[in-house]
């Protein structure tokens, strides 16, 4: 995707083979840094302190950490270095379902009886190719997508307003972005659009990421309290509502950053269409009720300070706003029943939010 | 109410006859500072800037300020001044009816053929009588709301888990609160209560006001960003959602802090009691449907910009959380329509959020 005139994906390989390079997403958008990872711990560590986020991205993160832990492993106690490396990558962050699927990915690809040097060209091959794969997905999902935005703008001749919540954007996955892929494709073709961005407390990732993102892009934007989508709506200000997934039951209720239930029942009350768009990998296909989904619980500190740019000083600053004497608790995600959903869109197509949809697009 | 061992009103009489004093709210939590009004102007501006917010205090707060402008009007031209002032006052800030109702009364109380001293007089106690029924509206909401948490209790025998968005406490009102008014009861009656505070983006009044508020009072308390409710909900942490009100029409559609409609969907979709506290000094008995209440939009670097504490440097200061390329907007309030308000709870007793309920409770 676009950065002012440059290319860029949320993560590459480095001409080093022992380096994999990353946007460091805690320093947007104030700062445009890359990030070197050289280590399994160092991926771990890039996932559990979000410097990626992002359910697709941190599935292909924690497969470029299997592959660095082979790399970086010792010659004799390779295989259970690789073991041990998997098992601490996929205890990083609990909701997204790519995570486990691509260290499982990684765990059967494992054959301890190979050789040390094959192992690491397997790893990160499979690295590589779930890279792509995410790539391929998110591009899928914004062709499919693209129809819906195009017939709003046939019926209104008006530019189409978008809700998203958080970033599904191409920060979130690899290149594109789920619910951001028919945004930009729309863009692109000339189809006018504008987006409304919750700026999505605690960590303000729609603020400081999907923003950016978009202005990067040159798409039409204006970030809300997230308060402010409910009133929006009511107002007929949101023609569509398009969010991302971080783990999808087998029956279609959407785990996704917390807040995305309030705007499915506003949506719902308004009549407006609520798509959640999301790659195959992003589906748990063990787990029926969203009830079942485990949710992190993060940092109080998230809650009890707000982090950004301090203009005066020209440097990111966290100050307080939660008194001293107050609790605090942080839930990451909720649950939308997929009652609320429209329709899920993915990489094979537009599916109802049902059981019968999506075993029947998936064949499971 | 409380703050530490002392006993305080949002607003009062300074010994001096020209001077009326106000918590500035702007500096809590982190400052506790009295500010002293002095003209109608300085009234005028603490109401539009914020230093007195909350639908019931700005009525009041506008009833000073034409007392002031009564007490520092010249000889000769003190009756138009008034009236001036008047219009000016109610202008600061669009939604809440209580502004407009304090400012009628005070336009009906003047008779430019009284004298001076007369009128001085008059607006003087309008302006103490107004704050006294604020007080007992508050003593009375606090009256009726409470056995509803005592029964929650009674069946339950656990403490009794109660939402509330933005501050309808004492701060808003003059003592008590509206939405608060049950709580204090409750705690003070040895009810065991704990208190969901949303943090009330964009200007974060739930987390510096109603969170100082509580922990002043000792009242158990968590602070939850405003994202967050829908998932507390589903978790079935919450017993009771207790809002507060800018203006109630007389069918029962609520005009409230902006996210206050999404909280009234999420108890509505999980069957949780959502109550709105509010004095008749907030309905507007004029409109039918809350869509023609007007709703204010306000500064949008209330939305582009966090203000806090910095812990290092021991002041206020705001960071930029937005990208500076991108747009803002700020609705300042949303309706919540009757149907989603399981009923309101006034001075008078409880009634359904209708206009049956409404019109048979305050005889119009």
């Amino acid at each position: 995707m676009r950065i002012g005139t440059d290319h860029y994906r949320s993560i590459w390989m480095d001409q080093d083979p022992g380096v994999v390079r990353v946007i460091d997403q805690r320093k947007l958008p104030y700062q445009f840094e890359i990030a070197r990872l050289t280590t399994w711990e160092e991926t771990a560590h890039a996932i559990s302190e979000m410097v990626v986020r992002g359910a697709p991205l941190i599935g292909v993160t924690a497969a470029f950490g299997l592959y660095l832990a082979a790399f970086k492993s010792d010659r004799n106690r390779w295989c259970n270095q690789v073991r041990k490396a998997g098992e601490a990558l996929v205890s990083t962050r609990p909701t997204a379902v790519n995570l486990q699927y691509a260290v499982e990915m990684g765990m059967t690809e494992l054959d301890c009886s190979a050789s040390r040097e094959r192992m690491i060209e397997r790893l990160f091959h499979l690295a590589l190719q779930l890279a792509e794969q995410e790539v391929m997905r998110c591009r899928r999902i914004g062709e499919y997508g693209l129809p819906l935005i195009t017939e709003l703008y046939t019926k209104k001749n008006q530019p189409v307003n978008i809700l998203t919540h958080c970033n599904a954007g191409w920060l979130a996955c690899v290149d594109y972005g789920t619910a951001t892929a028919p945004i930009y494709m729309a863009h692109d073709a000339g189809i006018p659009v504008h987006v409304w961005v919750d700026e999505t407390r605690p960590r303000n990732q729609g603020a400081r990421l999907t923003a950016w993102e978009l202005a990067q892009h040159g798409v039409p934007h204006t970030v809300v309290v997230d308060n402010a989508g409910g009133q929006l709506m009511q107002e007929r200000k949101v023609d569509l509502v398009l969010v991302g997934s971080d783990r999808t039951t087998r029956t279609g209720d959407v785990a996704n950053k917390i807040g995305t239930y309030l705007k499915a029942l506003a949506a719902k009350d308004n009549g407006i269409p609520f798509y959640v768009a999301l790659p195959s990998s992003s589906i748990d296909f063990n787990i029926r009720r969203g009830e079942d989904i485990p949710i992190e619980y993060r940092s109080n500190t998230e809650v009890s300070h707000v982090w950004g740019w301090d203009e005066q000083h020209h440097k990111e600053l966290g100050v307080r706003i939660v008194p001293e004497l107050s609790g605090v608790l942080n839930p990451g995600f909720d649950i939308t029943p997929a009652r609320l959903v429209t329709a899920l869109i993915t990489e094979k197509g537009i599916t109802p939010a049902s059981e019968e949809g999506i075993s029947a697009m998936f064949q499971t």
